[in-house]
């Protein structure tokens, strides 16, 4: 299936950020769960503090320091790290933890992304290509009403983009050569290495993803096609 | 997500002959890439000879004689050397091996079974759990116009059903327990071996699944369901 003259047959996308606000979730959820045991914190900060070490702790896995461990569990080594920090440790009781945590699977998406993934749906095969595990990239999916052929991406290849074993495992499952699958992110550093695995690329703009301000309005590197948002993506391609 | 008080949260299902017809649409396929090449099988024929391959070449895997290969690749191996058995060998060219290899992703479901899968996703998530690899459920899904959660199976758990790891690497990547996912099949030897390693069971009855005859028209093993097809497996759950 394809609709273009691009030789494109599939769209393989990042997840957060790219098309879920984590930020504005993570801070409704936390407040959601956090304000009823008397703390008062700045939830967009918390949101930012637990998002804040989320790099190194794939970097442990990625670095081989660590076996392949699925990003909820990785999530959860963080949030234990950022509450210790904040001085609150003793304040949150287990059953809230393991409930917080799963706050990843019901992050909100942008409003141009159902329509989106359903206008691309018609021509193409989508799939996440994200560094969340399965079963919150299904979670997600039923949240947002969205419709995926697969759930690609690092629980697959057990391993963390973006190493390169990441796009290629979902290029593999997929039956395709790599220049028939387009990344798509709101994230340059993901786009230039799915550029350099082989794959065609994609931006997003998501200027706010982090609060105002702060996030790509425009990528960095090369891509082939750079987007306002999916609705913009789908009448490019 | 469940709709009933027996705590099954998800539905995974073996898809060769439970979901679809393989014989009727292999007998189709092969007919409309052989024929033209002067070949008059009988097809139907045909079609249960590759089928009767299918056992042994995953057991080479299964048995650590071969490393993991997707099925596509194995359907392969058996379609050479069916066609060097009927003595055809040197009368199908590649392209045509290629093109009729990928007739397994090319398949047509049971007619309950479009109904019945939407009926039963209000309720559960609802993934394949078969040999078959992800791009060619993916395609299956496409052609009949299913909406699965993911894309579970052998190809996530690289070896072969009725090996338990297949089963529990499909729990594992839904975060449900063992008891929480109900294995849908056609075959008695697969449900076995699916509560064996601590699934629950449902037999759909496919009794013309290999011929007028030639299939189970009822379980031979203990199984939490029997249905007559998988409309009657959502109205029972």
């Amino acid at each position: 299936m394809s609709g273009s003259s691009t030789g494109i047959k599939a769209l393989v996308f990042d997840v957060f950020g790219t098309l879920v606000d984590w930020r504005g979730s993570i801070a409704r959820e936390a407040r959601q769960a956090l304000e009823p045991l008397g703390l008062a914190l700045d939830w967009p900060e918390f949101a930012d503090a637990w998002r804040g070490e989320y790099q190194g702790a794939m970097e442990e896995v990625r670095s081989g320091r660590l076996p392949f461990s699925k990003l909820d569990r990785l999530h959860r080594r963080n949030l234990d790290l950022v509450l210790a920090r904040l001085g609150v440790d003793g304040e949150v009781d287990e059953p809230t933890r393991v409930k917080l945590n799963l706050a990843w699977h019901r992050l909100d998406a942008w409003p141009d992304v159902e329509p989106g993934l359903q206008a691309l749906r018609r021509h193409y095969l989508l799939a996440p290509c994200s560094n969340g595990n399965i079963s919150l990239m299904v979670d997600l999916a039923r949240r947002n009403g969205w419709h995926w052929d697969a759930i690609l991406g690092a629980e697959l290849a057990r391993d963390y983009k973006p190493k390169a074993a990441v796009y290629l495992h979902a290029c593999a499952a997929l039956d395709l050569k790599r220049e028939q699958v387009l990344m798509v992110a709101a994230h340059s550093a993901d786009l230039a290495a799915a550029a350099a695995a082989g794959l065609r690329t994609a931006h997003i703009a998501r200027p706010d993803e982090a609060g105002p301000g702060r996030g790509e309005s425009a990528p960095s590197v090369a891509v082939d096609f750079a987007a306002r948002d999916l609705r913009d993506l789908a009448s490019q391609l």
